[in-house]
């Protein structure tokens, strides 16, 4: 079939259970993989502490970014040595989930998974949408397609996610070191050499900060947070890492976080001296790069380098979002069909739901990053504050070696990442944080329902199990065959009716064309004399409403037994010709899903006609 | 069902058949219904022309704004006069692919219904972007949601075109009538008293036109010509008239006419007067209107009527297109589903495919009216064009009372249009126009492909009747029964199973879980000693391959006989618990349909749990 071979190209062919284990990666692709998100919000988290400032009126108010920095800089570092301590904790992949579920109970965990799964799907739709800016800033003439754009990215890397990661990560690792190279050669550059001349967007005539209000900071403060997104990424992908795990994630974790630093506080130091800040359709990193390099080839290789990490920053969600999806299936808080593992070694639903839901925010937000990050920081400090205080639980349960020391370290990482979430909170509430807010609740009910579902089934299945008697065979039942004509397909739905039942119904709705009618029932009478045709009147044009009253009448005589209701349905010869006939018969089976003993099933006539 | 019941509120009750003549309207609803696409235009025609003009980089060039205006107001006049003479020679609407496929012959009859389409759904596209932008110039903080903005409005606007046109236009008439107050206001005020203090952008200083190139003035002019857009809809829509019915259109198409070019007229003059320019974030109705009346409540007036009746304009579209659809259907053109009409006498099938394809072209372009522009006068002219050519020649033929006269004007009226088609389709051409260019040949094609199909079908059709013989009963069929547990869904199948055929092949895949297949084979001999149960293998962890090759094989052992295959299903007490359970039958019965001889079926356990 068509869309089976169309899977095959894109995706790759079947791997059987046992390739498994051959999709352990080393540590210096798993830091391509893992590290793409917190190093790519370098992309924009300048931007997002310089915009509030900037519209504060007071221009050279975005000189307070560089304070602002520093402090997420310091945040940076507690909930590194906070995370340090998971790893070694929790060696099998310590998600906030896990953690959380472990140690403060199903609540808590419950609630860390709702802020997770809102974060990963945000971290795809901020890092697409940012990504395609820094296109859009170097070629303003795709600016029209923005969303578009979007979409088609997501797509593409949605099928390298279904391909499996293993793949993914070696197209990938080359444009992380190359970020890296660019950003720092960037940074070198415009340190040493300062900006080209005619690129001075303010002279800075003052070394003193200006007065300024602590409501405008600290919501300068909640924005460049997002800076430390995707920290959490390594804890969560250990099981991916070769062994040692856990030692090795932490090495990668440490790297990471020192390029992180370097990259976010050297951008951050360039705007200032340049005196640069937010312009429309113009990325930070954008109006930085052409202040450095002007318009020279090297200002599209930091466009292009940085948009690449960013994509593959939601590609680390194509990670995190299916498994934890999975995890939540297996406890029955989640469909069950996100614990499946595909036939590539993938859970296929997940990938696919979270590019539904990163799509659908892209399209309501129009692509544009400041309007999306409001929405994201606040899931992102919620997990973390729970699981840095899963972790003080665990230290104060488990009372191993120096415990006292690492519970402490935990609990300064919990109460300093709780702060920071009031903060967010408070501060971008208005701004779409309240979203976050509200769905948060919203999710977690659901997952309580699912396995307040899931528990009762299983219950009630094993029980009708007992139920089971000795077969009895059924001593007879009524076949219905609504028809529209007389044609081939209706004698082999006739056929396949008399021989599955004695007691055949057949029925044909009346709407206008009292000449087809006639001339039918004549053609009727001559070719099944014994069969009696039912005529249905149709005062609205409807052709199942009839029809389902008909099929309810029988029911009402014959209580007990089956109604098995079989339409003559035209098959043509290419699919998409399917949609040229009329779907009417498809209506009439979703109206009788509910229906108790009625059995819906259709004959197929093929057609030759292409 | 949750599903009909919402059905009812939103587009109500069913309307009997012979409700139909009722929907009648009177000449001043139907030129809120039908003129309102053509006014609202004003509303970006002179936006369109300053763009480019303004981005020439000479400032002073906005100046020519007006010449070119005064150009496409006599344009507006030749094509008026000419299309008066088509709604007295097709008083029962005289759309572009009727008059086009009875003179010129069936292809320009396509060619002019393909653009017509296009027309109709870039109509609904740009309407509501442009409606959507007037709202978020005077409150901008919806900035962020600009895109749902646009598809919530067109959601509504789908609502209240299933609820029929009568009803839509005493809900929509009210807005026409303010919208051409308030534009009237704003230009009178604005003439007599001018723009309040502060509010003037460029103090004109010289009253001499500057030199300027001729191919920015023709792009200036083909983005102008987007003001004629909507000329047509009343021809169109003659049989919505109460009886004289081309008279009363022709007095209709005469009104609409001159308060269009005043409308239009007045706003560019004022534009001129004023030397406002296009901003990002603004309209420029929304600058002229704070420029006369300053932030206070008569701004918001104009902002929410321009709002409004952009609105009504795509419900025109709502109006035309489900119509010529409905037409197209009729000859055998377009899916017959388009053909039929719904419970509330409308074409509701049309209604969903303007929907979809409207909405699908607000999310391309990011709901921003100016990048879809350039798309949506090629088709305009491409319509008028086919439509005046085919007049001619519809004179020529019949010859009726002046009908030398009447050549000339339609002659003229053709030429014209065919002189500013090209003019278009040049200088937009790299703009979007390319797009379009593309579409309407591939379109034309479908239509063909679509006819031949249907041709081909009905002679096979009339063909099969003869083939039918006598009825024989089927001897004996395999039925063949896929089981993943057992339960009571499992027993009502074999129960069913048992009584329609009587070689029953039940199976099961092997994947994972050793312990629960061996549970399952002694429970299955203990229930059912006498039937067979086929454990099959699946090295990829599918589900569904290996049955469909267990059905293969059998299918290959009875080539000749029925294959019917039961699914037992859960059916879950509320219709979204569904989701929650595995949907690997609906993915098998997929890869059945093109199987000829295997009829596949459900059969349901209905749980009770909730």
């Amino acid at each position: 079939m068509f869309i089976s071979k169309l899977r095959r190209v894109l995706i790759g062919s079947p791997l059987a259970s046992s390739h498994s284990h051959n999709q352990l990666i080393p540590k210096w692709k798993a830091l391509a993989v893992l590290s793409s998100d917190a190093l790519s919000s370098t992309a924009y988290a300048t931007e997002e502490i310089i915009i509030p400032l900037a519209l504060s009126g007071v221009y050279l108010a975005t000189m307070w970014s560089l304070p602002v920095a520093l402090g997420i800089l310091a945040l940076m570092i507690i909930i590194t040595i906070s995370y340090r301590q998971t790893i070694v904790a929790y060696p099998n992949g310590g998600g906030a989930y896990i953690v959380a579920k472990e140690n403060l109970g199903n609540g808590a965990g419950l609630v860390a998974a709702a802020a997770l799964m809102l974060d990963y799907i945000l971290t795809v739709s901020v890092s697409v949408s940012a990504g395609v800016e820094n296109l859009i800033s170097a070629f303003p003439q795709l600016a029209s397609v923005q969303v578009f754009f979007c979409v088609w990215i997501i797509l593409i890397i949605m099928i390298l996610s279904l391909r499996g990661i293993s793949e993914s990560a070696t197209i990938f690792a080359i444009p992380t070191y190359l970020f890296i190279f660019s950003m720092l050669s960037l940074i070198v550059v415009g340190i040493i050499r300062g900006p080209i001349e005619g690129h001075v967007a303010m002279e800075v005539v003052s070394t003193h900060l200006p007065e300024i209000g602590i409501i405008l900071l600290l919501r300068a403060f909640s924005s460049g947070c997002t800076a430390l997104t995707g920290i959490e990424a390594i804890s969560n992908g250990i099981p991916l890492f070769k062994h040692p795990q856990s030692k090795n994630a932490n090495r990668t974790l440490v790297s990471m976080v020192v390029i992180l630093g370097i990259l976010f506080a050297g951008i951050t130091y360039l705007v200032n001296q340049f005196g640069l800040t937010h312009i429309e359709g113009q990325t930070l990193i954008s109006s930085l790069s052409k202040s450095v390099f002007g318009d020279g080839y090297f200002y599209y290789v930091v466009q292009a380098s940085t948009a690449l990490i960013l994509f593959l920053a939601a590609s680390t969600s194509y990670a995190d979002f299916p498994r934890l999806a999975s995890l939540l299936a297996k406890d029955r808080y989640a469909p069950r069909q996100l614990a499946s593992i595909g036939d590539r070694l993938v859970f296929s639903n997940g990938v696919i739901g979270l590019t539904i839901c990163s799509i659908f925010l892209v399209i309501l937000f129009g692509g544009r990053t400041h309007y999306l990050i409001p929405l994201y920081a606040v899931g992102v400090f919620l997990s973390f504050t729970l699981s840095q205080a899963g972790m003080v639980v665990h230290h104060y349960r488990l009372r191993e070696k120096k415990w006292v020391s690492s519970l402490i370290i935990n609990l300064t990482g919990a109460i300093t990442t709780a702060v920071v979430l009031v903060v967010i909170a408070s501060f971008k509430f208005t701004h779409g944080a309240w979203m976050v807010i509200v769905l948060i609740p919203i999710i977690v009910y659901t997952f309580h329902r699912i396995h307040v579902h899931y528990v009762m089934f299983s219950r009630e299945l094993s029980q009708s199990h007992y139920l089971i008697d000795k077969c009895e065979k059924m001593t007879n039942h009524v076949v219905v065959i609504p028809i529209s004509g007389l044609h081939l397909g209706v004698m082999n739905a006739i056929r396949y009716g008399q021989s599955i039942g004695n007691d055949l119904r057949v029925c044909y709705v009346k709407v206008g064309d009292v000449e087809g009618r006639e001339r039918l029932q004549d053609q009727w009478k001559e070719k099944f004399p014994d069969i009696e045709l039912h005529i249905l009147e149709s005062p609205y044009r409807s052709i199942s409403e009839p029809i389902l009253d008909f099929i309810n009448k029988i029911s009402k005589e014959h209580p007990a037994e089956f109604i098995t209701v079989i339409f003559p349905e035209f098959l043509t010869a290419k699919w998409y010709h399917q949609l040229l006939h009329n779907q009417t018969a498809w209506l009439i089976k979703l109206s009788l899903i509910y229906k108790k003993n009625v059995i819906v099933t259709s004959v197929k006539y093929h057609l030759k006609t292409t």
